[in-house]
């Protein structure tokens, strides 16, 4: 088979900007991912290098039923923060989200400059359950939908 | 539950030099892990941070039947040499092996500085086989002992 390789400084930009009406949408705009494991044929579990604009977080503050999460700071400065406050992870820094553990979580960027980490998640095949305290929401059920990608179960 | 983080640098040289009789075993000596998904508590898929001396070697050239496996490397520049032959990898480059592509992979620093990268493989339950095609060894069957480590199937 082919070598699978990529160089993130050539992936195109892709903003993920998300529509308005969103939920704390202003927290998210200007932040820039590029899917890495999608890109070089892995589908086990997605890895994503993710940039945060200062100001900026990663996703409203979550936790997961089924699917491990697990982040690893590249460079500048990120605050964790979980249901036991805020902790400053320096570049070089990792944290661990095992599912199943009700312990919402999210990465803020609170310094002057852009920060960016990557993020690994497992990948599970069938539904999945994510949780939202701070906002609103009820537990929200997934799915995956034809790319793999996580949507809501329809009808919900 | 508790907020689970580590730092790179804190964590204890983890020196993985093989045994004299292994298999070209001055491949592997001086190369260092830290088990940062393990240290975080993720146990759906593992990650490691390695740095590989000049000279030597991430693994024996192989491929895995069951388990994606991704790399990126994180500082200095490694070599992947694969079935198509040898690509430079640069910092913040990255490769997929996705789990049954007779691709067999490894990692090489032909540089004369050390080179660090960071591997993500899946951590399934139960058996995998693992296919070593440059050395005289027949395919590996792998199952897990009760601290998750892939180790030989006994009585093989």
């Amino acid at each position: 088979m082919k070598t699978l390789t990529a160089l993130v400084s050539e992936f195109p930009s892709e903003r993920t900007d998300p529509p308005d009406e969103w939920i704390k949408a202003d927290k998210f705009r200007g932040n820039v991912k590029a899917r890495l494991a999608q890109a070089v044929g892995v589908t086990q579990f997605g890895v994503n290098h993710v940039t945060l604009a200062p100001g900026n977080w990663s996703s409203l503050r979550h936790w997961h039923e089924s699917e491990d999460e697990f982040v690893y700071v590249l460079d500048g400065e990120l605050t964790l923060v979980d249901e036991n406050g805020a902790h400053v992870l320096a570049a070089g820094s990792c944290a661990g989200f095992p599912a199943g553990a009700a312990n919402a979580h999210h990465l803020q960027n609170r310094s002057d400059a852009p920060a960016t980490f990557l993020v690994v998640g497992t990948r599970k095949v069938g539904r999945e359950t994510v949780h939202y305290p701070d906002e609103s929401l009820p537990p929200q059920n997934l799915t995956r939908d034809a790319m793999g990608r996580r949507v809501a179960v329809s009808g919900q």
